[in-house]
């Protein structure tokens, strides 16, 4: 449940309550940009469980995904066998000025929290360039109040998504973000509120793990590869309470989050199909 | 009627179709963001009137106006007599990338209209700080599109809001911001589509009838000053048809577009005053 988190943060709630690492009323409790909170958005929708939380261990835990990236169909492989989740740290940004007339405001006195959101993005991407992949840096939303053609803004609301497979890397970059930040904030005479909407170390799957899909794919004579995982998936929540695993299949042009995602039938049922005897292989093995 | 023009652009719409720069039709037909038009919103509150435009052109045109900005009660002045209305410049820009998945998409191949959007807004504070007042620049109004923590926006929508009160360094100033966001559309990879949303030249006010707002003012024994406007008024329009005349009074703080705006009660009198009496003059004097 709400694995993706867009519009109630953090992403992959359902699995981290079901491992423990949050509450159920911590997760009931969060609300969205309008205030509904999840309890209530579940109630509406009749969704709300009654299943206890933390949920049973599982002997070992297994999921199939398309990669949602570019590499399996670059490389022409089949098959991915995830080695483990890139470390994820979402902000929201909720910097403060001073709304204006933009025509009758000089330069010189204005607080203007939409050039600070500007200058923050922009810095996003420098940094991003700068420090390499697989860092990737993104700030995919950013909400001005009011708004309008001819007035500086009051507010300007942003979100930072940075991501990097080693969790010190991820640090430097989250530091040199939030220093840009501050000098931003200061220069323009504007206050910024910082929130987090979720920060997950790295994850790596235990080496046997990757090696039983590996070897599964090659039972089955797809043609295989190992990858980390550009995106979060329950599985690095699971991976904290049992051994865990991931299989990727190609992305259409390596394209996600966007309509033209696709990934050819073929490949879906090899998919399936190293998902099924490898479950076979874990459910015959003694626990 | 729609002096703003927030939510209907160009602003001054009432008074343009009054002197006849803009038929009924094309006011009427002018969509906000949602696509509801001028006419429909007009049904809507009962509103749609029946006179003909052009209107009739009066003896002369006189308006009173809080400041909105912060030059009379920062040179202690009661009255200001605006000598003309600096040039406004509206554009509005859709820029359109590729969405994606904010994870495992590397940078390298990326399409983000929202890091062009955040460009091109300091961009255009740096062109204002190199020109130099009294250029001012704002970008009020950014839309991305999903607008979510993490996927790269597959749209922005940005307007883009140039002034000045010479009109020749208005056309450099947009000269220099359309360069800017060729240059950085071609190296993000994404299309970008220009829509004027207002082009106003800066108007300059008939001398005399400055000078009857000047001279009526000392007989009221109110201290004065002449300065140019920073805003829009519908009086540049008038000043297409008829001697026109502007009236300002001291704003608190220079807050306009703001809920603390304030104009004291005596400043409030004081302009009432200066129109009134400016009125008995025109209205004595032959046409």
């Amino acid at each position: 449940s709400n694995e993706e988190g867009a519009r109630f943060p953090p992403d992959m709630m359902g699995s981290l309550v079901y491992v423990g690492a949050m509450t159920v009323e911590e997760a009931l409790s969060v609300e969205d940009i309008e205030g509904t909170s999840v309890g209530e958005a579940l109630d509406h929708i009749g969704h709300r469980g009654t299943a206890p939380a933390p949920g049973p261990v599982p002997r070992a835990f297994v999921e199939l995904h398309i990669e949602q990236g570019p590499v399996l169909e670059r490389t022409g492989f089949t098959i991915g066998a995830v080695t483990g989740v890139q470390g994820i740290s979402w902000s929201e940004l909720t910097i403060i000025g001073q709304s204006n007339h933009a025509g009758t405001t000089p330069i010189s006195m204005r607080h203007d929290p939409g050039l600070v959101a500007a200058k923050v993005a922009v810095f996003v991407r420098e940094l991003a360039d700068e420090l390499g992949a697989p860092l990737v840096g993104t700030v995919g939303q950013i909400v001005l109040h009011p708004n309008l053609v001819n007035v500086v803004a009051a507010t300007a609301t942003m979100t930072i998504d940075l991501r990097h497979t080693d969790e010190n890397t991820l640090q430097i970059a989250e530091k040199r973000v939030a220093d840009f930040v501050a000098e931003a904030a200061a220069g323009e005479g504007v206050d910024v509120a910082w929130r987090s909407l979720a920060r997950f170390e790295p994850v790596r799957f235990a080496d046997d793990m990757v090696a039983l899909v590996e070897q599964t794919a090659s039972q089955l004579d797809y043609s295989h590869t190992t990858l980390p995982s550009g995106a979060g998936h329950d599985a690095q929540m699971l991976a904290r309470v049992a051994p865990t695993a991931m299989i990727f299949t190609p992305s259409h042009n390596g394209l996600s989050h966007n309509p033209a995602e696709h990934t050819d039938p073929a490949d879906i049922e090899a998919g399936a199909n190293v998902l099924l005897h490898v479950l076979y292989k874990l459910a015959e093995e003694p626990t």
